[in-house]
Formats: C-alpha cells, sequence, structure tokens
C-alpha cells in the first residue's frame, strides 16, 4: 500500500499533453522530455499511445520510444484504444496500458465512435487478454464530473462505471475531469464514495485547469483520501475533442501543493524545473505551471525558457 | 447571519490592488472602477485608505473618492493606520474601517514601523474610540500563515491575536494570507479552530494566488465555514513591503468557484468581466483572473482588453 504519507505523480505531458498541442515532436524529442521528467525522480510517466499513426502523428513510434526510455525503477504507461493497441503496448514491454472510457454515451461516440457499451466491451476483452500477460490495465473513466453535450454527470453514474470496470477486473482506474470543469465539492463527494467502496491503491485522479479550480480540485481529492494523481509537465495539454479543455494541471503546481502539505513525491523541483522548460522549450506552447514564478525565485530558477513577462 | 448558502464577496482592488501595483490612478479612474464593481452587484468593496497622500500618494482623495461613490447598498470599507485616520474616516462617512496587525513583530516593524505591542495599543485606542461612533472597526490580521521575514507562523499564535482583538472589541476579523504562503491544509486547520470559538458573521479570509493555491485555499475556508472572502477585480494587488507576493486571488475566479459549487454571491458576471477589463486597462497591469480565458467563452465576452495570448 501506497504510504499515506506519500503522493504519486504520474505525468502524462509527454502523451496526454503532447497530443492536444499544435506542435508534432520527433521520438527523439519525447525522449529528451521523458529523460528530463526522469531525472527529476517522477515516479510515473505516461510515454506515449499505441494509436494509428495516421490517425494521431504526434504519437507515433510507441515502441521505439519506450525502448529508448524503458528503466525499471519508473512506472510506465501508455495509452491504447482497443485490443490491438493492448498487444502492441505488451509486444512493446510497456507495464500499463490505459483504456478510456466516458461516462457519457455522446462523449464515447464523439471521441472513439462507440457506445458506452460497445467502449465497455473493449474494456472486457482487453482486460481478459491481460490475464495472461503480466501487464497491468487500467482505465481512464472520462468526463467523469462533466461532459461537453451531457452537462453535469451524476455522482452515481461515475461510481456506476467504476464498479462495473472493477468488476471486470480493472487493476486500477483514473477519474478524468476531462474538460476541467470540476468543482472540489464535487471531487470532494464522489472521490469519497469511491473511496469508501474500494482501496486508494487503485484509484487516481487527473484534473485539468481550465476553469481555474485544479489545484483546489487536488486538495479535494487528497482529502477524500486520493493520493495518486496525474498531471502535466508544464502545464501540457488539453482536449481536442471537448470544447473548452484547456490544460492539465502543472505537474510543478501539483508538486509544491503536495511538498508544501507535506507529503513527499520524491521528486527534485530544480530537475523538475529543468523538465518544465524543456517542454515549454520544444513545444513552443506550453506556459508553464500557475506557480513557477514563485518556484523559478524559490529554487533560483534563472535560466528557464518562459518567464512571467513572456508567458501566453 | 449570512445564510449559509450566501458568499459574501469584499472586492479590495480598489485599495489593496491599486495600493500594490505601479501606476498612480486619479480619483475619478478610481470612482469609474468602483462605480463598476457596484454595477456588478459586489456587495462589499475596500474603496481606499486614510493615509499619508505624500506616503502613499495612489490612495490619495479618500474623502473625495468615497462621497463619489457612496450608497446605501454597499458594504463599503477603508483602510486607517491609527486613530488619526479612524477620525478622517469617520468624517467621511466611511461605514467600516479596517486596521492591520501582523503576527509578526518583525512583519510589523517592516510594514507600519510599529511592534506587535504598539500595533496592538493603536488597535485598542481605535477600537475604544469606535464606541462613540456608528463605525464599525475590523482588524486584518496579516501573515497569519507565513511571514517572509519569520517563516511559517504556529496556528495558535494566530489565534492567539484573533481572541485578543476580539476581546478588545473588534468587530470583525479578516484572517490575511499576505503573502500567498499559504496551502489549503493549514487554512482548514486555522480556520476551522476560529470557526469554532467565534461567529462566521466576524470572520473574513484575504488570500494571494501567489503560489496558485489561492482557490484552493477559498475552498478550504469554505469548508471550515467561512462565507466572507476578499478578492480583488483582476485580480490586481501584491504587497510591496512583502517579498514574494503577488496577486489578491481574483475575483471573477472566486465569484466562479463560489457559484459553481453552489453558492449565491449576487454578483452578475458579464458585469463583473467588464469591471475586471476596466481594471486592465487602468491599470495596464493586472492579468485578469486565472479563469478569465473561460469565462469569457462562457459568458460570450468578447470586448476585453486582456486576451491569452497577450495575457502578462
Amino acid at each position: 500500500m501506497t504510504h499515506p504519507d506519500t503522493i504519486i505523480i504520474n505525468d502524462v505531458g509527454p502523451r496526454d499533453g503532447l497530443q492536444n498541442q499544435p506542435k508534432i515532436l520527433t521520438v527523439d524529442e519525447r525522449t529528451q522530455l521523458i529523460q528530463a521528467l526522469i531525472e527529476a525522480g517522477v515516479p510515473a510517466i505516461e510515454v506515449g499511445a499505441f494509436v494509428s499513426p495516421k490517425a494521431v502523428p504526434a504519437m507515433a513510434g510507441a515502441a521505439e520510444l519506450f525502448a529508448n526510455v524503458n528503466n525499471s525503477d519508473t512506472d510506465f504507461s501508455a495509452l491504447i484504444p482497443n485490443a490491438k493497441g493492448f498487444e502492441l503496448g505488451v509486444a512493446a514491454g510497456v507495464p500499463t496500458l490505459s483504456l478510456v472510457v466516458a461516462t457519457s454515451n455522446t462523449m464515447n461516440e464523439k471521441n472513439i465512435r462507440m457506445t458506452n457499451a460497445q467502449a465497455l466491451d473493449v474494456c472486457r476483452t482487453v482486460i481478459a487478454m491481460s490475464q495472461d500477460t503480466a501487464a497491468t490495465v487500467q482505465v481512464y473513466v472520462a468526463t467523469a464530473f462533466e461532459c461537453p453535450f451531457e452537462g453535469i454527470i451524476a455522482a452515481q453514474q461515475t461510481i456506476d462505471m467504476c464498479n462495473t470496470l472493477f468488476d471486470m477486473g480493472a487493476n486500477a482506474i483514473v477519474v478524468a475531469d476531462t474538460i476541467g470543469a470540476a468543482n472540489p465539492k464535487q471531487v470532494s463527494a464522489l472521490m469519497s464514495e469511491l473511496v469508501s467502496q474500494h482501496s486508494t491503491d487503485k484509484l487516481s485522479c487527473h484534473f485539468h485547469d481550465t476553469r481555474a479550480m485544479g489545484l483546489a480540485d487536488v486538495y479535494a481529492a487528497i482529502e477524500a483520501g486520493i493520493r495518486r494523481f496525474d498531471a502535466s509537465i508544464a502545464g501540457l495539454g488539453g482536449c481536442p475533442f471537448a470544447p473548452g479543455a484547456s490544460g492539465n494541471v502543472a505537474t510543478e503546481d501539483v508538486v509544491m501543493l503536495a511538498e508544501q502539505m507535506g507529503f513527499h513525491t520524491g521528486i527534485d523541483m530544480p530537475a523538475l524545473l529543468r523538465a518544465s522548460d524543456l517542454a515549454i522549450q520544444l513545444t513552443g506552447s506550453a506556459r508553464g505551471g500557475n506557480a513557477r514564478a514563485w518556484l523559478d525565485r524559490k529554487f533560483q530558477h534563472n535560466n528557464h525558457s518562459t518567464s512571467q513577462g513572456s508567458k501566453p
């Protein structure tokens, strides 16, 4: 079990972040970014996606990328859309493979062209396949709080989907506020209920900062007992299929919040700020965390590619 | 008593905000800004300060300014440093006058050139004077969580100071995170303890967004029972005497958080966004709230003087 004083950060910048910004990075550039995150001690990293390179050119070369960065100390994961993606991920040796299913039919149809039932069937198939492998399957429950098409999602709808997925044998679930709509009161209610039913080792949260409530949501989830969080270096990310979505909560902001609250993340902030600079430099669009100006002063980090004055 | 579903916002932009940014606004410009806040339905506004215009030219003309904006529907306040300021405020007819005392000796000495004991003596004198007037005296307890010179302030130290001030007869206390250092866990602990000892009608919180934890702190205080918050239109503000302080939490962000959580603020967001535009336009340095991009889309507010692209 995770030590109660530890917060585990999974940096999704190399996948969720890079997939949702305009510039396509090469495998070498993505390798550099992941290496910078590893050097900062980030314990878990979403490295890429096993998807069609024609459909998602930003994610091309996932197997090659993973071979470049693989080590036994980091908990690597990759996104997979289906059974074929699972096979590719397993062949590449990625230890954790992530499926996505939204709480709402409309979002599933717009995002992955499946109904809820079809999307859950894919999960069932892949989880069954994983029983014969060393791979762990986790599932992102997307639009867990609000759907851009269907509006507020009742907590019970999300809880029911989580229970269905755990019943199927999902190893873990990431509750994802895909469009950055959740307020901390919603987060507190939903995550408290999930924590009462499932081990916190199997639950994680994924927030966006669209409505500036990202860190408030992280805090509310921590209070509910959650100890695993997605975050994206330099706040890279968004969701092209979800109108109104903007960047993920920035890794540097979440690490700062956790450490200020007395939790341990095992992450070295000066090295993380260098990784944030690299993300900004490689993409040209990342903003850097909201706390960057203070973090730069605190850690005397001056040699970075952004500043308050040039922040977009 | 405040209705439990109501959050009362006190906009401190015209005082705390304008005093702590480089450009000096005229009385007419400040009148415009306050009128814009009144039009948006902001229930409480800190209009100015009765201080030496030589020492603080940005706050000159407080009596004239107050005469321009006075109405019976808004809860106006003004900062006063001492008994002379109190007399000037009362003569101008300002209903609520605010004193400031920091938890730490060093901060009091640097900020107002008094020891803690001297600062508390000023409070005692002014509160006694107020007994013969219709004026209400509230006290800001500054550096309530951390002092830039003395570090973390023990919660008990802040609680003791609040109790001393309430014992003197202070009508209300504003717990102020002057340098934006508080994390939501600290806020939760301190405010829960204060709420257990005093009426929430007499307690308020004042946060800065320096470390990007401003809204998380507001949420933690709401959870502790606090229903009154300072905020600054467009995130105007900071503290020139406190190294590392940056803007106050933006009124538009706090109103959004409160309304998203189901509270009523009585504030009209489109009109508030116009007030935010005006603050940005008049000062040339205000950033606008962190949620401005989303709020602009949500309220189809396009005719504003800032944008994500030009955000400093």
